[in-house]
């Protein structure tokens, strides 16, 4: 006798598609098998069952400028969850001179009473000194096992502040996830555009160049060569950046790469919309070519590309993106999405051929959850694992609106696009917190996730 | 209450590793979960628990000029079950003008009343005529949905031949397997070898340039690119063949790729052993260089290489191999390797710390199934797959040698290695076939095992 | 005292560009200097004095199927000179069973008592049979040290025998000139078009893709690094192929590119002409793409690409082209240009500002001299080459017309376009040939010019 | 009647090998011919007849550290001389707060009166600021309309720097000429290998390893790109470097390769002599592998590195090179190399078969001097060039040793090693400055030598 059996459906995981119930005890996936008896039954009959969506990459009320972005811990992961997403990475920034351990502390506390999902945190190691790196193993310890490196902004590291961290993660099991734009450049090229006054926002994605992201993993990837560091390449844009990637592969480097829902479904079109309405779109990296849309479906397909995160960093056009009317510069970067992915995915991927149903799994739940640490407790249906479960209805029409989604902003970048395919009934740890679609949840019930470090052996 | 229940073991799925019971019924896959009762019951503690392995590329009883491989349907697939592996695909080869579902029921028949685990079929298409490929259809509905194409030997198929061949199994969503090698460059480097003399075996790899495996390669995902034919390579051997892959990837082209242990643990240095031993490792693709090792290591883990298969083909060294003692290009080609592979990649793979142990089954089992349409049945222990689950001891230290090993030859590739892991017990649909590392089934329980096509939308 | 001063000109060589006046004596050149004497003195204030151009792949009076190309030995040479050209290399073509020398004889039978220019001429081998190769000592004692290989047509060589071929010139010295597609591959996609009844010629191209000519680029260098034979790649048109050039440089093999006026300055636009017209381009391989016109471009600016020759071959659009109406395939398939060369890449590569005058007179004059080794006879005005000179004028605008120009052929590919700078007077071995662009020689002048063969040292 | 006439000897040209008389008149060529009478004849019978060599990198007198390089412009230049160079390219490096122009007065103040052959001057740009930047246009009207920037050194600029001095010179024509390897991953590895007590010569090598020599290029070329700028590539020494040269050309960039005589014939073998020897070979980039070595020559020969130069910065081992004796990091960085490049090239080069004659010209002579504006006075015999002349004896043996040779140094990187063909007579501007080898001509005749700006067409 279960607490929960979910009943009928078709289990979909990132090995296999096969009828089956699933009965959870204890919030935790506790047995498959047919004709389970629970407490209770949800009945899945027609639908499919997964594991609940991972999202590793994800900014909540993150202090940007003078703003922060503006869906916070509570309808950040309301959004999250909405969209079939049980357990999301966030990142800690620690301010400068501040203790990482405090930062993290500061961080956890901001979320605590907020979130409905579960949680865990990239530490940001916005300097490489030494004072820093010796704080990477009680990072570590605490659950923060994964850290975030910028090779641009005011958090940048250095060349050889890269190889002071990347040695140092290896040295610890530190998990190390990587912005990878040429900062110099975009500066000059910014400098450049602005002093030729040329100020809308159709200039942010020619002040950032493919070529100058493929550069910074190129170079990346080759600092990281010299320590004989693992990492993940963070929200890949562009086929010339794969083509780094494939490069350094050949090489014998052990590297991962996260893209992001919109470089595959958007490009730089968006930029050319009238008005300042290409706003909508400042983020880094930029949305590129339609070419290069394609070669990551290709990437994604041939397993070149392990996950798929949403990088949700969302802020309002009409107050926020707004400050940069004058200046593209000044946008605030980033664009909403943690509640669309799953759908999405499963829309322009499964339905239209280019992804089996299993490596949709994968690349949305299973491999984010391996990647960061979060195995086996997270992104499969294994007995044992925490009862995130979404029922998701593979026929389910839905137009996407910022009016009825959950994210806290006043546009979605897929505004008015058809999907097809949605979840429907979202647990977390065997708790039913999204019915038919609406959150049925409370503030607060989602707990911090501790990260695993890799092992020694990578 | 299941027939039968293993117990406390670790299940090791290509997805995830947990401690579960797996409950079995009607030699199928019922349920996982703890605590699980049965009338009877295998104790799997301190054991892993993986779904059979899957030999996607064997040739048992072929023949091959004079000879036929030494092993039959029966000594074979009891090697393959000893070994771990409940289900292989062997090949079927029709004679000039006989029509392919004749052959197809000659080899069937061949199996019937020997083969003691399940079996696949590829059809070999030794001709691309209008008359043979219309028989594609008819090979797909008889369960034969996979199909060899060769670049090389009598078999083998020109330029226009593979154009042909590939779009009629693209139309009909048949599977393509290829051995690709540049099959004239072979021969007038034998002719040139034998013309000057140089008779032993040390030529046989000097003759096969990987140059002209990657040669062959090329044109292959060439061609495959003008009919927009996805497709298996066989028994990739070389870097220099791994980088065409990657270009064709990275012009959008669907392409997997399967290597063998040999080329992943063996090297060209087996050639230059004393006497007439080279003659042990003559084998087409040859075994390469130790860079050509590590490359092939680093694109399993990597994922640009999805299936580790054998191409079982051995050949008796004092009786068989002997007959190419004067002229190399004499010697049957080919090597026993159908008992060893898990343990191999266990050793070499997992203990090395070069794979986890989930990707050790998705490449083992899980993908091998996938890649010929044999999952769900095969490959996996999802809920309704057939019953065919190895218990695996971790630690259990074996020393290989042929005189212990089951398959039916004279030597051993991999003589006195030492292997740490191995099969224990082997079930086949629900029936324990192995115990204790001895077989325990019957002749003939083995079934032919349909492979479904691919689909549309590949 | 010389016969000749070509007096106050601005010399340009592949090395340099300077004012200097040139001394003729007995045909060849005497001297540099200033205010030299002669018996006669042309004077060239304001004009540039260059090498007589050399075209190194021409067809002239050319069997193919039932017609020959439309300019016989004494047309097209007067185009040549016209343009700027003062030796060509035609080629010799043997019928099945007959011996090369006599072919050779019957050749230069052909071109005596018409060629107005010094011509050499290619060997083709059609065949890599023993009897045929055993053939290639004596062509080049008898002058003809260059050799045709084709990958496709009735003429094409299967790899084996361009392994065969590329040995034995590799032996002797013998230079490769090969014309590198996939023959299958073609009529296949041939078969398909017309079975289809897309019958047009905007189907040219469609049958021959560029990813095809690639395959047979990388397919003959692989082929020849087995027996480490340099060759020269006849007219390369695309960007792939190039890549694999590259590559096999990059590997360190030893590897010419020769490409034509057409692949520069026209693409697959001109497929879509109205009517039939685009049978006027139909020329093997096919006219690419802006992004390959711009490749090799960039190619030849670097040095990647050393020579461009013609591929004259012209038919008459109203009564030979037309030949293929209702069939693309059985449009005779070639070209006029051999008088446009010089002052197209002129035009465009210098005046452009995509060439130097140097690189110019390198890859138009000194390069194609040296590469059939016809230097330092040829394409130099260095002391003791033949006095084939071109006055040419930097500054002379002239209209591109089939009317006026002395091709004999009915259009010209570049109808209407202008170009700036063209040849004024043209002397071969000290006699003007052309005065103010008309032809002022006499048939037959022209002689047989033996072709050196490669130094062992290659 | 000349002033002098070469009589006898063999042209060889970048373009073409012939028997010419050399006519000389006011120091300039005069005229080429045959019988050719001055008033003073040298004779050339037997001899080949070059331009003077000229070195487009070297470092005389040049401050480093606590030294200068031990070669004054006297000592310098007449080792240069007798080595057959009779054009060099030095570099102004100017201090902290000074203006370019005061240091380039400085530069030529110290030259004068020592310099015995003509020298230009690159202009070091060691900072990228606005007031620096200004000056260029005035560099260029100076002469000095060629530019060194750093990747690495405390003279380095980082990316931004190297962008807006790119953009500079391409705004101006300036022409650049770049050292690349990655500054911050060799501080990282120095210090680690100090901190690990590695402290002998071999650890150089291992601290600049060619992956980020090969990451700097890479770099470099993404950055010219985004300026739209051509450069030079100072001393390229490994595979990996040349690879990412390739890459750019085949996105159609414009980058032009130097290379060393030390690259292309010593490797990593050198720093594991025995005891401090290992520090003779101390420069940077350092000494690579045999492999880089072969891709280097390949390279040459291909055309995909245009020139070869010395980077002649020679340090006493005895005095100088041994204050690293404890630290490799503190060994003065260079080598001896301005007095043997044209002989070694010759003997490794034309001798072996690798180089054609005229290609070894172009390398030595003709190319660099195109590359850095000199042409045509210098690295040609056109009519109207500088009368810098080099009578070379191919068939003379000399054996090489620091005690014969002019280098003011005390080893030599090829002690010992024969070389075969050497310069016996070298003229600067028609005058006779080494005869029979041995220097002949006066302290300070040299003059400053202004280099040409790019033309805007590139």
């Amino acid at each position: 006798m279960f607490d929960l059996v979910i009943a009928n459906g078709t289990l979909v995981t990132a090995e296999a598609m096969f009828r089956a119930d699933v009965g959870i005890r204890e919030g935790r996936i506790a047995a498959w098998g047919r004709g389970l008896t629970g407490r209770q039954t949800l009945d899945a009959a027609g639908k499919w069952v997964l594991p609940g969506a991972v999202d590793e990459h994800v900014h909540l009320e993150m202090p940007v400028g003078e703003f922060a972005s503006s869906d916070d811990f509570y309808s950040g992961t309301v959004a999250a969850a909405c969209g079939g997403t049980t357990a999301i990475v966030d990142f800690v920034e620690a301010r400068p001179g501040e203790r990482l351990l405090d930062a993290l502390a500061a961080r956890r506390a901001k979320a605590e009473g907020k979130a409905v999902i579960d949680y865990g945190l990239h530490m940001t190691l916005s300097s490489a000194d030494e004072e820093t790196l010796a704080q990477v193993p009680a990072c570590i310890e605490a659950g923060t096992a994964s850290f975030k490196l910028y090779m641009t902004y005011a958090l940048r590291l250095d060349d050889g502040g890269l190889l002071r961290a990347l040695a140092a993660l290896r040295a610890h099991g530190g998990r190390a996830l990587v912005h990878a734009e040429n900062h110099q450049a975009i500066a000059y090229l910014v400098a450049q555009a602005l002093a030729k006054g040329r100020t809308g926002p159709e200039n942010h994605p020619l002040t950032r160049p493919a070529r100058m992201e493929a550069e910074a993993i190129h170079r990346l990837l080759a600092l990281a060569s010299v320590v004989d560091a693992p990492l993940v390449l963070a929200h890949l844009s562009c086929a010339q950046g794969l083509e780094e990637v494939r490069r350094a592969r050949a090489r014998g480097q052990t590297v991962w790469v996260e893209t992001c829902p919109q470089y595959l479904l958007l490009d730089e079109a968006e930029y050319r919309r009238p008005g300042f309405e290409g706003a909508k779109f400042v983020m880094a990296p930029p949305l590129r070519t339609a070419a290069d849309r394609a070669a990551l479906w290709a990437g994604l397909a041939a397993g070149e590309i392990q996950t798929v995160a949403t990088d949700h960093c969302p802020f309002f056009y009409e107050t926020q993106k707004v400050r940069g009317k004058d200046d593209f510069s000044r946008i605030p970067g980033g664009a909403p999405g943690i509640e669309t992915r799953l759908t999405l995915l499963y829309t322009h991927g499964v339905r239209a051929g280019r992804l089996t149903p299993q490596r949709w799994v994968e690349i949305c739940c299973t491999e984010p959850a391996r990647r960061f640490g979060l195995a086996p407790r997270k992104g499969t249906l294994a007995v044992g694992a925490d009862a995130d479960v979404v029922i998701f209805d593979p026929a389910r029409r839905v137009q996407l609106s910022y009016r009825t989604l959950h994210q806290n902003v006043d546009y979605c970048p897929y505004e008015g696009w058809e999907v097809e395919g949605y979840p429907v009934t979202v647990l977390s740890r065997g708790e039913v917190i999204v019915r038919e679609g609406e959150f049925a949840g409370a503030a607060g019930r989602g707990r911090f996730l501790p990260t695993a470090p890799l092992y020694k052996r990578l």
